[in-house]
């Protein structure tokens, strides 16, 4: 049982377990305190301390594991005894998003795709649609197809398996999921199951918005990326040649379920392409959240489950709060595209796919920090931390050599933030986590910043 | 000017002239009581008799005639003088669309595009986009462009012209949409402008709903067909091969500008494919309104602006009471498509665009109201007066020979109103303007119809 191979083992890397005190409540619990990480204090009353992980046959398989350290497999093994019944009974970790009568549960934790009701509960009708890429079919979707199916055999379920890559993000592949719903006779009372990142999630969820005029969906996210940021919200749509994202719907989701687990075949890339999303959430709104990242910025590229839970968590509540105060993206819900605005450029200009959508904000944060600095509305320390923050995370802080000052500007001409041809910015203003969405800005200093930046 | 090819002649047909009583009561007004439309029942009390016909340089141009009876320019002339402001005062009828927050007007009456305040007070942002078809853009750009910018010059237009056609109503013309929007480099305070018949009014929508995720749009409606049905109520979308407006979304214009001016260029049979809509309110849930079509049929064909503008109104009022109870079509909304399920069939059997929209509707309206009798849900003095109107609106009454039972079958097996794999239907019961929507009915009856109307 205690064999490394044993998908049941559970280890601690080296300087997490020195660091961590652990207590075994009972045969399937751990009590995990990070000194590093104090109880933080929450956004909604939900969140207890301490982090409270649970182990069991699916609990631990979700713990990624850098380097073994000590070995707790032991208490593991009884897990393996559940009855499924006892497995289902375990309650996730949830972040509700307040929309009024469009409002949804974000579900997240270790084992959820093996917990069927989750699922089944949000389904409506008899048939769904899965829509994932040929890399996640691979890995999840038998387990998702059992998740949906198991007890119901009302159910049918189809599945559409989409190329992999942002580059595939646009109508023809929209199409796809079209006709295979159509040709499957999907009908208004069907459900779109989007099962993978963003792209997925993007593209499941404007194809549920515009399927019948609109079928109801569920966002299985599989990476950070979507799990902290584009499955939350209800944005949803496709790519056009000169733009991303330019096509689309605002749609919500029945449910988001984050089965932790996704992440133990995530590349380290995407794994911090992600946390570029994370850190943008203390940046704009949430200072503790950053200081709590720069403590854990070595624990979550290590992968500590526990360090990932309350960092995807907490990026959930911070952006379903942003986005329950301004669906439509009003004002508010701008913010959150912190960065972007030079990001999207940078992705359009390089390629769709060839960048990371987050390693391309990563670099458009610092740029916007930059112009931020040279508009005296934020001191140097924090150019410094953002600076900091980005290289623990191995994300880029430049954009990459081969864009322009021009290649910048015609992509940002068409940006969705510009009203009436003013270019609007998400921009830092006072103390850490405050910011600003602004046209009101020194045309000079978004000059020099890109000059900065990029060559002429 | 009182030459036949003056554009500011009036002329009435014989018939109409005849049994017309007319006085004039000022330079620019005539009061016209047709002695076989009494002042109709109206829904709402902003409706008051007799038909009050404006005349003036717009109001002239609207009235198209079968052949020449009576002259009455003279009557136009003095209107040529007024000027702009005081064209301006006048007020057209509104019937409101009860949406909550997404509530808007639509107005009826003659000459409105003449009247640049009524669309430009609901144009929102400086930039323009008119998306029209090639037919109605050598007819009616010119004077649209027009309203949007007298007197308003910080804004700019831009039109895309789109092939006429059920056939173009697709995604690869909607992409021109798109590519025309972006090249333009419009924002989200862009307003769309869809100037055309239902094909138009559709793709525009639906453009105007996933272009950066929702910008503002108008309806400009030119056909009867959209004046009385598509512009009205929200459902956008386009066709997929093997179905009807199986992509699209419900999404709201911020008005509906209805200048019934425009139906002066409209094809005879195009004309009488609105009607069906018409008769279809009448039967669903308005009987006197079909009593009222019944005697005003030959009127209606004859183009008569009275007729007309009450048929147009009384129609857009029951529509938008049905959408106001029923946006997203829970149940009462589906109501309006009594017809329209065997109508797709017919009109994807034969390939878009042979059949018009309304002569498919007639022939599953009847198919509808023949399966509503083998039901013995209505008597057959309603299939006989269903039979009787539409062929005074010579509208076809039978599906085209090429049909066959399966081409029904199948098509009708994705209809959007099939529900967990059943087919709900519209379908008659009870007294005259009454209907139901139900999946609960024996399905022998529905096969009995197939037959009697399609090939095996």
């Amino acid at each position: 049982m205690a064999s490394s191979a044993n998908p049941f083992s559970l280890s601690l890397s080296s300087e997490l377990a020195s660091n961590s005190s652990l207590r075994c409540a009972n045969s399937s619990e751990v009590f995990l305190r990070l000194p590093n990480s104090p109880a933080p204090p929450s956004l909604r009353s939900s969140f207890v301390s301490p982090i409270k992980i649970e182990l069991n046959r699916v609990g631990v398989s979700a713990l990624k594991v850098s380097r073994i350290g000590s070995r707790i497999s032991a208490s593991s093994t009884p897990v393996m005894d559940q009855s499924p019944s006892q497995t289902s009974s375990r309650v996730p970790t949830v972040v509700e998003v307040d929309l009024g009568n469009r409002s949804y549960p974000i579900y997240i934790g270790s084992g959820l795709l093996q917990q069927p009701e989750l699922l089944q509960r949000h389904v409506h009708g008899k048939r769904v649609l899965v829509v994932t890429n040929t890399t996640i079919a691979a890995l999840y979707l038998d387990k998702v197809v059992d998740a949906l199916t198991r007890g119901n055999p009302n159910i049918s379920v189809e599945s559409v398996i989409l190329p992999d890559g942002e580059k595939y993000k646009n109508m023809d592949t929209l199409m796809k999921v079209f006709d295979k719903a159509i040709e499957s006779r999907l009908d208004r009372r069907s459900t779109f199951v989007a099962l993978g990142g963003g792209v997925i999630g993007d593209m499941c969820g404007f194809a549920a918005a515009a399927f019948l005029r609109g079928v109801n969906f569920i966002q299985i996210p599989t990476t950070v990326m979507a799990q902290v940021d584009s499955s939350v919200g209800g944005k949803t749509g496709i790519n056009h040649p000169l733009g991303k994202n330019l096509i689309g719907a605002f749609y919500q989701p029945q449910c988001v379920l984050i089965d932790t687990d996704t992440l133990n075949t995530l590349p380290d890339r995407e794994l911090a392409s992600g946390f570029a999303e994370v850190i943008k959430y203390g940046l704009i709104r949430d200072a503790e959240f950053f200081e709590w990242q720069e403590k854990n910025m070595e624990a979550l590229m290590a992968r500590d489950p526990g360090a990932l839970a309350y960092a995807i968590k907490r990026s959930c509540e911070n952006k379903a709060e942003v986005v329950s105060l301004d669906e439509k993206e009003g004002g508010l819900r701008a913010t959150l595209n912190l960065g972007h605005t030079f990001g999207h450029a940078i992705e359009t200009g390089v390629g769709y796919g060839q960048w990371f959508h987050g390693e391309a904000v990563a670099a458009g944060m610092v740029m916007a920090v930059d112009m931020s600095y040279r508009l005296g509305w934020i001191d140097d320390s924090i150019v410094k931390r953002v600076h900091n923050i980005l290289k623990q995370a191995k994300l880029p802080i430049t954009p990459p050599e081969s864009m322009t000052v021009e290649m910048f500007k015609s992509v940002m001409a068409v940006d969705k933030k510009v009203a009436d041809g003013l270019l609007r910015l998400i921009l830092l203003k006072g103390p850490l986590g405050n910011c600003v969405f602004t046209g009101d800005y020194d045309r000079k200093a978004l000059d020099d910043t890109l000059r900065a930046f990029a060559k002429s």
